[in-house]
């Protein structure tokens, strides 16, 4: 068992709350910047967040001094900026584990590569799949995920296997040398403190909702179109 | 073009950040009830969670006083009242419109049965994939969508669909009586006020995790396992 001598720096407090509203602020720095708008004011970002404006001038404010009071935020630097602080201004090599759906989905979405993030490699276990072309990939097998990983200089693993899967292939990735996990499996993974591990959890999206529409009256009678 | 006339009443200002610590509030105390442990102090809470004790205790205390200073919060209460503050105390009636990978992943996903959410119908417009058995449920030509909404009281829809089709599924949702709408096409959709509409950004996720690494010093050299 390899243990592991190098050390990270100490992350500063951000919580994970910010680093949604700062990926919120981007789509919509970028949104307004299409429409060539030059300037926004913290209650204009705050306004289509949905947030106060004083929590956007205090998420921004963790990472320096940006606006000017009563001026608003310089549109482009400001999206700059925060594309900097998300590490999106270099480029992020991708592996996908698990050619099923979640992967296929993945794949297909061509919004990751606009933001920095390129899928060099897919690997899949089942016998079926390896050797199929996903988009642009051919499914490897998952045997060759050490390899192919160093080779490729692989720094981000998504994990898109069944559940049972899901901690041998984060003990792999981790051996492999990458730096963060995504975790698509709906269940807690262990990994060594120096790997950044992020879960999706799509019930969470669900809750969402559910919470707006447990709080709204419903309607009299329902709509109909 | 029918315009809608009920009204529902205004949200209280709770963002979408605190709703999300709130699900995952529910999730440690999930887990430490299993655990067995019956009292979590708002500390050991943020812990779990990555936020402060003071977070957790403001998020909280929008909803009314659970915890007592110095004894903590009992975990099975407030399990059940965080249960019922995000609307899960009852169960909702879901379609998923998109047959694709994306809806076949969520439709493999059983997490969504055990918090409250029912798929109850599947729509998609190719014909090779209407009248498929995908799990438990028979896709159906989204031309349906309409009468078996109403039939089936949907009360949820969620688009799984190309960009292209989200806007009019959107618009055909709105239609059948949705109260609300998760969206996975990466686009913006407009639908009227009284429609609560949650779109799922995956590229969000990988955000968070590329925010991660650009702040961690990076390792001097790879790990091998």
């Amino acid at each position: 068992m390899k243990t592991f001598t190098h050390r990270v720096r100490p992350l500063p407090q951000i919580s994970e709350s910010t680093v949604r509203r700062l990926s919120h602020y981007y789509r919509v720095l970028e949104e307004v910047e299409a429409e060539g708008k030059r300037v926004i004011s913290s209650r204009r970002l705050a306004e289509r967040e949905g947030v106060t404006s004083a929590q956007v001038r205090k998420d921004l404010s963790c990472f320096g001094s940006f606006g000017r009071r009563g001026l608003g935020y310089d549109v482009a630097h400001l999206r700059e900026e925060i594309r900097a602080i998300l590490g999106l201004e270099r480029r992020w090599r991708v592996a996908v584990v698990g050619a099923g759906n979640v992967g296929a989905a993945l794949l297909a979405y061509r919004g990751f590569e606009k933001q920095g993030f390129d899928v060099v490699a897919v690997f899949d276990r089942e016998p079926s799949r390896i050797g199929v072309r996903l988009g642009t990939h051919v499914v490897q097998d998952v045997a060759a995920l050490s390899a192919v990983a160093a080779r490729e200089q692989v720094e981000i693993g998504v994990i898109a296997t069944p559940v049972r899967a899901a901690q041998e292939v984060a003990d792999l990735l981790v051996a492999a040398g990458v730096r963060g996990i995504l975790n698509f499996a709906p269940r807690k993974l262990f990994v060594p403190p120096h790997v950044a591990l992020r879960t999706v959890d799509m019930a969470m999206e669900f809750e969402s909702l559910s919470f707006a529409l447990a709080r709204a009256r419903p309607p009299k009678s329902r709509a109909r179109g």
